[in-house]
């Protein structure tokens, strides 16, 4: 066995030795852990804050986007918010222990369904050493112990952050290593986790798509992926216009760098020359590079021709693809066949339609009269999010506390044999 | 492409359109379809069962085991069964369209968490013809499509019912696709099918541990496995002896071929001279072979000494590994280090004990004075059964038609953007 090999498995076995205690570990102790964690992060700050300063200076040295030294950076603010988030996840209810149903079978048994903690996660993410203390506060508190492998332009920041969530984690009395990080920057650590499928008992990768079908191909332990968001807003004919537009223009560019943003915008034909004038003309004032289908350019000629690549793309940027269809039919097969099952948003007054769009499109958050935008953890009320779930299993959208826990069946009989 | 991997890859998709519009299905149609698929498998039971007897005879000629071609065999009671499964099926409520959870949010929008179809399911399964059956009749009713792979020497029985059930299906018109079966026997195909990540949304393998293992390993399909049982039963110190020793009976002589018996008897030392000797002779009565730890044989010397591999052996066989513990604590870390989180049980008066246990031993099914052979769909009064997962992800325990769902959001709102 080689000597990064040995580590990496030695570092994943004391996680798992660490989740059974975290397990067992009341509410009451795991808040105490947190708030012993968002305390010692602040003490630790100018120690955190001087080696992120050298990795930020080696990244720039290096040559690395300024998205990317930006991702890197821990500033003041930025530190803050860190902090924050730990203390914010203490007030949030703790899911394990909860009885989700209870029920009693004819011989008397007594079946409860309870939550418990998953085990051990996995994390695998680039270098955003503020994903560290967030991930971290959230499996705490959901039980969990957590295996934390971030880029390796952060790998000092995170170690250090690690170091200092550890002591508060010892501090209260549960084993620091609930809170590892992979002891090694290099590259081939990765496939060492992806294998140690006994003891890691879910990875979340957190990244671009690359990195994630890399991961998937990779490995023997069960992946919930967070990958790309293609999403959409339909105006159907039935739609206050001038709701669509405020909708279009907040689902666009409120944030466009994020997976929630629409790329696409369908336009339905009956209100197409009444409405798609107006709202790219609104989109175009808003920065808005538009890329239309041949209808869209009959009544906007100066629009540039979007590509069959286009309605796939997931542009992440103020760019948009527009399309006029037919109907609510052509808008819902679209989607099928270039939306990757994200967020998807129908504007219509009419109830029919509406109730339609929402069965026939199965995109982890279907909305009718409202922005993509609010997929999130903290817009729908989770209070906290360690991701956004495009998989069918387990989990799908906003992933809060509860999606880090599983169930366990508990018994109760008198003394029940099966016949 | 291989002549093969187009013919895999183009049954897939047919599955895969066909999910589409099951999804869709009333309730009411799926019945109806389940009613005309038993009713088509009726009226094919000759051709169904000659097609068997001439693939039993090639499996006795081959020289597989008895076992083998028990399992093979379609008895005419055995035919009953599967006509009978598929009715039951019916009557159970119908899980796609259920509102889990709903809440609004302070800015107006409702939120609701609704419950839909995985999508497509894989089945891999050994040579079982009425696995064929049970899996697609709860498929059909979750609004599930089904892609079922039975093992080579079952190919053609699993070829002739799956063509009466598609018929079943095509006659209520839905899509006979939406029962697959793969075009081929070659242990080649399976290969192909793994590889579909972006048709097939999970693969439930049903098989021994060598088989699941190399799916695991090949697949870049999310797996829910279904591994083995290595359950026990604990008799405490303040267990009520008569009750322990019909609970041992039961767990060890009921079933013994199946996943949920026990494996290891586990006995608390304050109560080893009074309840050892008596237990062990009665289970030798019923024909059960012991292997003893030390102090198991410091009681009965003509006890076989259990070898250190014995404890994590899934004899599923009338053989039983026991052991003299000191206390819970030791019989919780006996569990935790032997056991494969199935089904373990306590035997105690003592609601402590109990608790601790239920608490500490983190198993899909953990019980307090019943036997583990309730770790079962239908005992549990989930009215059905796919298998019984050894996972923690997605679903854990005995998988009804619920745990052949996954959620969707969908958000209702009257103009909100995100600020």
């Amino acid at each position: 066995m080689t000597p990064l090999r040995q580590e990496v498995i030695q570092a994943v076995q004391a996680a798992q030795s660490a989740a059974r205690i975290l397990a067992q570990a009341p509410t009451e102790q795991k808040n105490t852990a947190l708030q012993a964690m968002a305390h010692a992060l602040r003490r630790a700050e100018p120690d955190i804050v001087a080696v992120n300063q050298e990795e930020v200076a080696s990244a720039k040295a290096d040559g690395l986007s300024g998205a990317f030294v930006d991702r890197l950076t821990l500033t003041p603010a930025r530190f803050q918010e860190m902090v924050a988030s730990m203390e914010a996840v203490v007030a949030l209810p703790d899911p394990v222990g909860q009885v989700i149903s209870r029920w009693h079978r004819p011989n008397g048994l007594e079946i409860r369904k309870v939550r418990v903690p998953l085990g051990v996660i996995g994390i695998i993410y680039e270098a955003r050493p503020n994903v560290t203390s967030d991930c971290a506060a959230l499996c705490i508190k959901s039980g969990n112990a957590v295996v934390l492998r971030g880029g390796a332009e952060s790998f000092r920041s995170n170690q250090a952050i690690r170091a200092a969530l550890s002591q508060g984690v010892h501090s209260v009395g549960l084993p620091e290593a609930a809170i590892t990080t992979v002891p090694s920057a290099a590259r081939a650590a990765i496939d060492v986790l992806l294998e140690l499928d006994q003891a890691i008992d879910v990875i979340i990768p957190r990244g671009g798509e690359a990195l994630i079908r890399k991961i998937v191909e990779s490995s023997r332990i069960p992946v919930i992926k967070h990958a790309k968001g293609v999403c959409h807003v339909f105006v159907d004919e039935a739609a206050d216009l001038t709701m669509a537009q405020q909708i279009a223009i907040n689902a666009k560019c409120q944030r466009p760098a994020t997976c929630n943003a629409m790329e696409t915008l369908l336009i339905h034909e009956r209100i197409a020359s009444a409405f798609l004038p107006q709202v790219i003309t609104a989109l175009r004032q808003a920065g808005v590079e538009i890329r239309g289908c041949e209808r869209t350019r009959a009544l906007m000629p100066d629009v540039a021709a979007a590509t069959e690549a286009d309605w796939s793309t997931e542009y992440l940027d103020l760019v948009l693809s527009v399309r006029v269809v037919t109907a609510l039919d052509e808008a819902i097969r679209h989607i099928r066949t270039y939306g990757s099952a994200h967020s998807d948003a129908i504007v219509t007054e009419d109830p029919s339609h509406a109730e339609r769009f929402v069965r026939e499109v199965d995109s982890a958050a279907v909305y009718v009269n409202a922005s993509t935008r609010f997929t999130d953890g903290f817009q729908f009320g989770l209070g906290a999010e360690i991701g956004i779930s495009t998989d069918r299993l387990h989990a799908r959208g906003p992933m809060g506390l509860e999606e880090l826990t599983t169930y366990k069946y508990v018994v109760i009989g008198s003394g029940q044999v099966r016949t």
